[in-house]
């Protein structure tokens, strides 16, 4: 691409580094903030900077938050001994968006890919260990998708705690084996919720 | 959604106003951006403000430039006898990757559309009548989209201008009827420019 502008070029180079978005699209959007009031483009830079620089992961559960605890974590009406493992924080998100879970969340950042080079050490494995090691948490409901790299993360964490007294289940599978877990309907990730199944049942499925 | 961040939530919102960008796509790339080192948001929130603050449109073809002229009408090389009317800076660049034209540009900023409430005096329609009244320029290439609006605006401007000392012509319509003329191929597109036509000839086919 030919720019007559040094700083139409860098806008759209910057954009075109997001995932998804091609210089074409890049320069689509750029031009699009040009024909807009500049407050709009302060905004949107401005709130990216700020959520970049100020936003926090939650010390308890890897939520992102604004507080040192998020706001699940603080909230007192949760029941603190049913820690749910997602993957990632629109996981959380997600189920939270079905309004029936009310125990706490534990965000992993990711699942264990050798192929993608993410091993356990690359996710909040050990913290969750050290949960249900330490005894406050006496149920695990592992919401990771129904993939091979999901299903041998949850593999790695239950055989980590194996011996400790905590229950494990993994949500139902109305969700199509292979599917996002956010793209699913809420009616769908609700009930996968409520007929959660214990781990070990699942592993002979 | 339900975020559990007013960062978080104030970022996507504001991302998800650039058009074709939903809340679920918005949340994606602020997500990877959080990811990604704080610099890469640091760089992405300057390149944008930096370029609606600083950019300029050029004086003369209303192309988007960093200097009050542009590169492409400051240059000593080009024929600024002939001018090439497109809707778009877009466009420009797309003529410009050809390599074929080596007269100056006359960006219009848009077409007229009734239905979209753009009228002629929307447009730099006026400058363009302008140059060619006061003799500057012998030849107009009309390079807009073959839509309806396209051809509304030609035929506009032709008006404005009929009586005056200029030869008009439309590039050849080698790229298919209702295309954006920046999709088209190098070659197509070239081709087009070599291969103009008279604008009244254009008007009987
Ligand atoms: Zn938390
Ligand atoms: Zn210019």
């Amino acid at each position: 691409m030919d720019f007559s502008s040094k700083l139409l070029e860098n806008a759209v180079n910057e954009v075109s580094r997001l995932p998804g978005i091609g210089k074409r699209t890049a320069l689509r959007l750029v031009l699009h903030l040009l024909k807009q009031p500049a407050e709009n483009t302060g905004y949107l830079a401005e709130a990216l900077t700020q959520l970049r620089n100020e936003v926090k992961s939650c010390q308890k559960c890897h939520n992102i938050s604004d507080t040192v605890l998020c706001d699940i974590c603080n909230n007192p009406n949760r029941n603190a001994e049913i820690v749910c493992v997602v993957e990632d924080i629109r996981d959380v998100m997600a189920i939270e968006n079905t309004a029936q879970f009310k125990g706490l969340y534990h965000v992993l950042g990711g699942k264990i890919s050798p192929i993608e080079g993410v091993g356990p050490q690359d996710l909040e494995i050990e913290s969750l260990v050290e949960k249900v090691k330490s005894g406050e948490v006496k149920e695990l409901i592992f919401a990771l998708s129904s993939t091979m790299e999901g299903d041998t993360t949850n593999f790695y964490i239950y055989k980590q705690i194996e011996g400790y007294e905590v229950v494990t289940s993994t949500i139902a599978r109305g969700i199509s084996v292979g599917d996002e877990l956010e793209y699913a309907d809420e009616v769908t990730l609700g009930r996968s919720i409520l007929n959660r199944i214990p781990f070990e049942q699942s592993l002979k499925q």
